[in-house]
């Protein structure tokens, strides 16, 4: 992955010189000011890892597994908000590791924490890296070293249970290889969020992702039915059978818990069968409010598409600009079926039938395929765009039906409000593009002027935006987790005596506290 | 509820003259030598609470809701295994709490618990009272005294949501007024367990309830979306809208709890458009494991009815005997579809065509409405058996496609041997009631003679089929919980860190461990 920014650099973008002339009118973006910095002038903190540390952590992976060269120790230096690479690239790479441990199993895993725990190191979970709220963001003040436990040599399918539709696979499989060998097989997971290309299976786990194509086949945690947890106080197995009364669910403990209550170095899955086709769809409707209506119509009532999503009429109107499609002034909405040969049509057909009934006007199906064919290219628009000198960022949450569209609403009043004050008004662009039977989710894009204080300037506008997501009944985060930049604000989510309970289990686990520390638990 | 039996006395059953014959022939019962003692001879322990902790109680609540009079003890003395029956109908109420607290709101619940915590007062959380496990057998030893906290006095619809179908409700509701109170409004909660004429929403959340339609309408446990929770150290409220990834899932801590976390004041949960109309179908199959690959079939690739039962050839004879019906020698599947009016006709003619694609023999619908009519009489069957000199018990669990034959015949063996080596030599049933893609309950039900130890003979047999059940891969407990039954096998379920994790929540949540000792935590 490219150290300043996403991704296979081969893969990067420019603007079209009409979207220059567009962000200058209309955001006052300048050109940038401050291009990335060439590696070799990124600063990082010297490393501290006692050699005794060092050599004792090289016994557990092996000397060539225990990596402490400036490049590795960059590369593990953040994860990739907006505000990572705006660090990273004016040459800030003070979150650097002091060095980066690769363990091929899970016991090497467990021997490298209790090694860590007796020595008071920290240690960083490290799956694809892709992490967007600071979840790699590791305070290290107070320990006597930093290190990332990086899971990319532990890859594979351990098994695979076709007639019960399961597999396991090693965490630090990565999702791209996991389809591979799904594939091969006639099977697939079908999880395939916007970090795809770049994330780890056991990095989904961790994080409670969510996929573009979730309402088919569910969000990432729905898919785990077991899971084996490598901790400084040993190894926690979870998961038998296809459900449980057996007392609290404890691998909801482990979803979700960010690389600070263990290292999931296993996980189990539910797969499916590969779908033979996938047809995509892409329909317009009036209003973001008619769109909302005809989605949960078909969340509610069915049939509900493989993939499904609403984008505002801002986001619309962007896209109608970057690809020239006639959904401009409403809001478009895109559909995708996965079928076998046979069934693929009428499913197609019977989701058009509930889509239409709800008001839609079809466009063609182009404007569907092409949303498909782009479907992991944003974060390389944003490389773009910063080096344009715009900020470019996202955030999400998820609520009931019934206050989806007013928190939509108030989350761009803040971001809108936020940013103008800072003499750089936004384009805030919102989609729904995770529907339950109850509510949906709400992703936001921000684009605004970069200005010297950037990084500031955004942190002021996440937090207006997180106070109205929390005051309008929405979730802290609905796929991206809590890494540090939600922590404060987990307690009103979870409440007092929640992050008691969350602390409790983390001190039993992790005693030393040295898994990820101030990292989601406050 | 009958002090010593299930449900309504005026619905009690009498076994068929021919049903005592074959009882006799076939297993060895011999009619009943112990009779219920009378209600008057019940011997319960003299009740040990100190004035001034009654005062306090009391204090709380309101004087005439701390009962602490003979018949509200014995009434909270066992839940409803036929353990608890055999010791109730011995005049055994030696569980029996020294006085039944009722608070009407979550606040009065808070300061019970509060005054418990600094008294030592041990606490059981009573919902229904129809744990199967001994969730309601709370060990008192070593504390100064015992109440039952009874949550029936915080009843109720808080609030309905009907366009993200929720609703929220205090946790003491009964199931049927629940019902009674969505359908009123057009709704359902779709949630039918065996217990559902007797239990309360809170237990379902408590215990992970599994419900008769749960192929159509999910588990308890996924249909809660909120939860309101007293503990001895304050209020948890956790729940923000459909989905999240703000860290740990801790809702799956408190589903589960069975009383030892807290106790449920309020959950909201996911609700459904009630449906127009049901129809229900009856199926043949040549054999369990054809049975298998037929429901099997449907839970992987659809239609998925809304009820979906297997019944092995020794449930699917006795069914026949007592209904006369041709599905014997075979394994009967009774399949319902809830639907509207219209779609409710398309929905069943779609699963008969899976089932017959998979081999099943249609048989008159009569049958499937047959169970349907009477599918919560089972319990008061048991206590015509127990009344004829039988003992009557079921045990479930669930696990993957792929080992559910061969661990049905597991447990089977296990039953089998174990009551036939102690002189009474079992019937075995079992059905599979709960199915999703990855795999299904098994839910056995064990008939035998009655001899003088029978508690203890059950208990041995329990025993080997638990065992039976953990070596064989599946879960200690697919729907009934932990208890104090199942206690003894959790750390092999969840290992010993999964244990710590539990006592680590305890330990924060209820520092004095005065809720519901000796149940779920080992």
């Amino acid at each position: 992955m490219l150290w300043s920014g996403w991704g296979d650099p081969e893969k990067a973008v420019t603007l079209p010189p009409g979207v220059v002339t567009l962000l200058e009118q209309a955001l006052g973006v300048q050109p940038a000011e401050r291009p990335p910095v060439a590696l070799s002038e990124v600063t990082l903190p010297p490393p501290k890892l006692d050699m005794a540390v060092s050599s004792e952590l090289a016994m557990f992976v092996g000397p060539p597994n225990l990596h402490s060269h400036r490049d590795a120790r960059i590369r593990h230096a953040a994860g990739r908000s907006t505000t990572d690479l705006l660090r990273l690239r004016a040459g800030d790479a003070s979150g650097a590791p002091d060095a980066v441990v690769l363990p091929a199993t899970h016991n090497e895993t467990l021997g490298v924490l209790g090694a860590c725990a007796r020595r008071r190191v920290a240690v960083v979970p490290f799956g694809g890296g892709t992490s967007v709220v600071g979840g790699l963001a590791a305070d290290r003040a107070g320990y006597s070293g930093l290190v990332a436990v990086d899971v990319r040599r532990m890859t594979g399918l351990v098994s695979l249970d076709a007639e019960s539709l399961t597999a396991t696979f090693q965490a630090g499989t990565p999702a791209v290889e996991a389809e591979e060998l799904l594939a091969a097989k006639g099977f697939t997971l079908g999880h395939f969020p916007q970090s795809f290309q770049w994330a780890r299976l056991g990095g989904f786990a961790a994080t409670r992702s969510a996929g573009q194509a979730s309402a088919g086949y569910g969000r990432f945690d729905e898919m785990v039915l077991a899971l084996k947890v490598a901790t400084p106080e040993g190894t926690i197995e979870l998961g038998r059978g296809p459900s449980s009364a057996a007392g609290p669910d404890l691998r909801q403990l482990i979803l979700g818990s960010e690389g600070a209550f263990g290292v999931i170095t296993e996980l189990t899955v539910r797969v499916h069968p590969a779908p033979e086709r996938t047809l995509y769809q892409a329909w317009r409707f009036g209003s973001f409010a008619e769109g909302v209506a005809a989605v949960r119509e078909l969340a509610q009532r069915g049939p509900l598409p493989t993939v499904l999503r609403l984008s505002d009429e801002a986001e619309t109107g962007v896209d109608a600009g970057l690809h020239g499609h006639p959904a401009a002034g409403g809001c478009l909405v895109v559909a995708g079926y996965d079928g076998t040969s046979a069934g693929v049509e009428p499913f197609a057909a019977a989701g058009a039938a509930a889509l239409a009934a709800a008001g839609g006007t079809r466009l063609d199906d182009a404007i569907g395929e092409g949303w498909a064919a782009g479907r992991f290219d944003a974060p390389y628009l944003r490389d773009a765009l910063l080096d344009a000198g715009a900020i470019a960022e996202t955030l999400e949450t998820a609520t009931s039906w019934s206050t989806l569209v007013a928190l939509k609403e108030a989350v761009t009043a803040a971001l809108t409000a936020s940013l103008s004050a800072q003499g750089t008004p936004p384009l805030v662009m919102c989609h729904v593009s995770h529907v339950y039977p109850t509510g949906a989710s709400l992703y936001f894009t921000v684009v605004a002027a970069a200005r010297e204080n950037a990084v500031a300037a955004w942190g002021a506008a996440k937090k207006a935006a997180t106070d109205a997501i929390v005051d309008g009944g929405g979730t802290l985060t609905h796929h991206h987790g809590v890494g540090v930049e939600h922590r404060p604000w987990l307690e009103r989510e979870i409440g007092p005596l929640g992050v008691e309970m969350l602390r409790a289990v983390k001190a039993r686990l992790d005693p030393a506290g040295i898994l990820n520390p101030g990292v989601l638990v406050p």
